[in-house]
């Protein structure tokens, strides 16, 4: 089995998210049928992490493999070809063979994700569909204080979508910081992994805890806490981008 | 006749451009509407220009004008009252009392756009609906010097779509320029008034007389033509977006 590592940038508003679901326009699906006009053969697909509806990306990375001898095309036409068969909102940034046993995703060491606050109450038709309209002052030196705490390698359990089946809710949380550029707050988070939701339920709980005076303690107590209902509300999936995944 | 100075930006993708059409979706038609939520009665409303289906606006004015008394609502309170009737893709900015006697378009000093362009062959699915994407690479110092070639006094009826009827076609160019950012080249320009076109125009010649190695002299020569076929394409309106309108 022969294959490619395709990295992908997509705007995910009018996706059903990452993975094939019957009936639903998913990123995996018209990648999927675009390597099949491009290849002349259907790959099996496989992405780095299962996106939500609406989450965007930049750098997604994807493994297209044959079961079969791949087809022998040169990878560094495989940006323009896709490209031009692929819809609007998604594009193919590089295309790489792909290193003998790589999986995007149990291959990968580590992901950073932006997640993207507009604080302010007016809305913005240009970030409406990439930033979370978030009304009250978030002060940047005491949020950015707050995201440290974060910082580490921790039980992140707190952190996790109710339901989640996940065992083992330890990881390392490289950064989590939160910079301001006008209106626009960005908040950078990078882990060895992350559960499900981690990240909109961190941006979620920081800004809470940001505009109801508590400083990073609370964040530590809710950590302790290894319990969901003690950290705050999820950040909506719009505001979120993975950004980069790192391998070895 | 009382009224309001609205300034808007919305984002022009799903728009038939800002003029009411009969059967289409158009800014003018969509603020009309609210406005008559808010208000309780159906204001007219005009507008700074005609933007063309997809052009964009960050500071867009309009006059809401009540044919008797105007209801008596704050200023202040209408951004948040409109927004909150107004879809996604439109926003009110700011509001203000009218002053007598203005008009958002007879009352305009002055007009400036950026236009933004997108310098890769490679497709980038979050700037899709922003910027033209141009694959041959645009030298900036070059494109800059090409750009000054505009400014000033000048009859710029090369530079208007080809039927229009307007006689007089001198304008005042006040700044043309192109700063590049990464892949992403931004002009602005800033005139007394446009003619129908002219940005889209002045961007796709200024572009082509970059790739074709000429030089500002060949803009010149373009100017005291006074041919629309002397000029190169008119640039995707996609790329627009009206960025301030300039009053006393």
């Amino acid at each position: 089995m022969e294959g490619y590592v395709l990295t992908l940038a997509y705007k995910g508003t009018a996706f059903r998210g990452w993975q094939v679901q019957p009936g639903k326009r998913t990123v995996q699906a018209v990648l999927q049928d675009a390597c099949e006009r491009v290849f002349g053969a259907r790959p099996d697909i496989t992405g780095c992490s299962r996106t939500d509806s609406g989450v965007h990306a930049k750098g997604f990375v994807a493994l297209a493999s044959f079961k079969t001898e791949a087809p022998d095309v040169p990878a560094g036409s495989l940006p323009p070809a896709l490209n031009a068969v692929l819809p609007d909102d998604v594009a193919v940034v590089s295309a790489a063979r792909a290193p003998a046993g790589f999986h995007p995703r149990y291959s990968a060491k580590g992901k950073e994700y932006v997640y993207t606050v507009r604080n302010s109450r007016l809305r913005d038709p240009f970030s409406e569909e990439f930033a979370w309209l978030y009304p009250r002052r978030l002060d940047e030196e005491a949020l950015d204080r707050i995201c440290k705490a974060f910082v580490g390698k921790k039980d992140f359990r707190a952190f996790m979508a109710a339901g989640s089946k996940i065992k083992d809710t330890v990881r390392t949380v490289y950064e989590f910081s939160a910079r301001r550029e006008g209106d626009m707050i960005y908040f950078t988070a990078r882990a060895d992994g992350f559960l499900y939701n981690m990240v909109r339920i961190m941006v979620g709980t920081a800004a809470e805890t940001c505009v109801n005076g508590l400083g990073p303690e609370h964040i530590e107590a809710v950590l302790r806490s290894r319990s969901r209902s003690e950290a705050g509300i999820t950040a909506p999936a719009k505001g979120l981008c993975l950004n980069k995944v790192f391998y070895d």
